[in-house]
């Protein structure tokens, strides 16, 4: 006998589970396409050079890499993706001649990771991306934003909260400080700010030896950039105080009115206010970013972390090809949502897919509930025929535990005289000897008091 | 420059391909869900040993294995699942006590094999599988076959045929032929006949020297299963002929009497006996199997093979587990029915999910664009918005060459009063200035005309 386990870090995913989350990639599916996304697919696996080439992942990415080799073949040639990003840039450099710009597309599939096996991650997780390559428009910029409340909209999600950055003012305050130099440590210090505190950021934004070349920020540059960045959070009122500190440095000055552009075009699309925030101190991912970036954190669940993200970026597929492919983007962690979203009790539990079971009454030839079954789905109603003439108490537990709302029964009195009767497995309430002709009328009317 | 190509035998899938492939796939879920089957998914990764137990895979598939090693981990634990039959024996044998029985699943990904790259064959593609497990019903025998009737008529296929045949006759008649314990090489041999044809099938039945005990089978021996083959072609009444000459045997009478009640069922579900044969020579797989087997072709495209097959085995979990779970299924190739679709240009071209074009005039605030777009959307018509105020003739080539059917056009003289143009992109006919209030109804109008 072999252990029927999985490797580790990996896992089944059971019809409990797999229900609510289908019909949570159909909402996605259904959202990104009514902005006009359109699907790709691309391998699993990569050559490995395209996943490792300088920028495509960040070191901890790339110690987590799954190799893959086939049969006789070489070592160290292939790779399991990690992000579905790399494979974007990949294939737009590859095809952008036949698609031309602008190239609005989705994708959505499983990215490998071998980090530790911890509760609640995973080494195979399900990524949900979109993207806007091919313009520097702020309207893509304000779209992806949009699209973010769309689709957690639709999927059900009561309250949540987008949060917006622009790379370019921390740019300008750093280069008014003198420090233009030092914005990736400065950044990766201030993406700790919440998790530590404001001494220890303080501290990181010093370290070095004081009044030596070593020293990362001055102890007054340190404190203003942190004074800066915790004002700098709410709503479009943010904007105004930062002009009058810094809406006379170009790039700066770029990046306000960039974010006053998209608050404004999110009015225009009807996304709430209360939906939306500034956060000039946001700073994860900005590494990678040059313009906007997006959080995403549902109110009350913030310690979930942001279950979407992105932003803008400059040149996308640079490791691939010279020209030059702007681009705005976000991520959906569905399997984070999902977890977070059965915790929240948010989810309806059932382990069916159809509200119908037609019992298979002993006695009863077969094809009675098999035609019943075909005649209500025919109609649009699913319908599962139990398979086995088993006791019909059994059948009735197989559907009460799944989740199943009425069953159909024909008992050998009823099937010589055409009908049927309807039992609500909820309440275990029967209506008796109802003729077949009223199969469907009265199924959906007993689905639509349920 | 990194090359931006995929790796031998992987491609990317473009949006023409990936929209029809997606509706393909939303309705093979829509059927599979609306019979009663659950979905689950299981991990890309599995183990090394639960790919390769006994049974478990052919030679050639075990020769064609990807293997994965994650960084630091061993070599040979890890491995790319093949077909999604092998990992449902392991959730089944894993979870089946929190299940129970029956268990109707469906699962759809990507499987992975190392076969020699060649024109329309990939190392990576997609299986449709649907089971019931844990009964020995021919209900659910009929209802794998109606699954597949309902899935493709669903897709849009015109016409096809699925045959069925039943391992358990084979084996009644090599068994009063005296030749029980052949059934491996003449099924193998057997397997050949529509393509090398009855002399040559022949031959290899009557393989080994003769008169010697290496010998397969006899010249008339090797007769008699041709010609009970040859004759087994067609509707229910082969089973009549066949009846006659191998009714008493207990095996054989079991297998004609499951593809009778089949056939009763699947009229009894409106399957039209036009989509229906019988086929007493059908081998393939039926080494596997050890009940009804189907295999579906498409009317006129038959040199495509078969785009659906399947049947019935006696324990699919054995190498997992003690307990004995019967089953029943079959998979649905999805690129190769896409390839056929394509080639019989059933597909409709498009490159776009929306059929609104929402143009940027130049001049005009964007976020006259974005407001129409967002209305637009909530009134359940999908639209794009162009993200960027160029030349309008080049944003009316952008919707004409992805299949956009109607652009929404607002000037600055329009933006003022609140009206819009309405241009048809394939006629280039326009109406002129349409109220805003008017937005949802003329556009809705304009696509039901279109």
């Amino acid at each position: 006998m072999i252990d029927p386990r999985v490797a580790s870090g990996l896992r089944d995913i059971p019809p409990s589970v797999m229900i609510p989350r289908e019909r949570m990639l159909a909402t996605f599916r259904r959202t990104f396409a009514s902005f006009g996304y359109v699907p790709i697919e691309t391998p699993h696996i990569e050559r490995m050079e395209v996943l490792t080439g300088k920028g495509a992942g960040s070191d901890e990415v790339l110690r987590q890499i799954f190799e893959v080799i086939n049969k006789g073949g070489e070592a160290g040639k292939l790779a399991l993706r990690f992000d579905l990003t790399v494979p974007l840039a990949r294939f737009v450099a590859k095809h952008v001649n036949e698609l031309g710009t602008p190239f609005k597309r989705y994708a959505i599939g499983s990215v490998f990771r071998g980090e530790r096996p911890a509760k609640g991650r995973f080494r195979e997780f399900v990524q949900c991306d979109f993207d806007t390559v091919g313009t520097e428009s702020a309207v893509a910029d304000a779209e992806t934003a949009h699209v973010i409340y769309a689709a957690l909209t639709a999927a059900g999600v009561p309250a949540f909260r987008i949060t917006l950055n622009n790379r370019k003012i921390l740019d300008g305050l750093l280069d008014t400080l003198g420090a233009a130099d030092k914005t990736g440590p400065v950044l990766r210090a201030l993406d700790k700010l919440a998790k530590v505190g404001r001494d220890k950021v303080l501290g990181e934004l010093q370290r070095g030896e004081e009044d030596s070349s070593t020293r990362l920020l001055s102890a007054e540059q340190a404190a203003r950039i942190l004074d800066f960045v915790e004002q700098g959070q709410g709503g479009v009122e943010v904007l105004s105080r930062v002009e009058e500190t810094l809406g006379r440095h170009p790039r700066a000055a770029e990046g306000i009115a960039n974010l006053r552009t998209i608050l404004g075009l999110l009015d225009a699309a009807s996304v709430p206010a209360a939906y939306l925030a500034l956060d000039l101190g946001l700073a994860r991912g900005l590494d990678y970013y040059t313009g906007v970036v997006f959080e995403t954190t549902i109110n009350g669940w913030e310690k979930f972390g942001s279950i979407s993200s992105g932003g803008r970026y400059d040149n996308l597929a640079s490791l691939f090809t010279d020209r030059r492919l702007p681009g705005v983007g976000a991520s959906i962690g569905l399997d984070r949502l999902l977890a977070l979203m059965e915790e929240a009790g948010w989810l309806q539990g059932t382990a069916t897919t159809v509200p119908v079971l037609i019992a298979q009454f002993p006695g009863v030839d077969a094809a009675v509930a098999v035609k019943l079954g075909a005649r209500l789905r025919a109609a649009g109603v699913g319908a599962e025929v139990f398979p086995e003439p088993i006791q019909v108490g059994k059948q009735m537990g197989y559907g009460s535990t799944r989740g199943h709302k009425v069953a159909v029964i024909v008992g050998p009195d009823e099937a010589g005289k055409e009908l049927f009767n309807l039992r609500d497995l909820a309440t275990r309430q029967e209506q008796k000897a109802i003729p077949w002709a009223e199969l469907e009328a009265s199924v959906k009317r007993a689905l639509g008091d349920s």
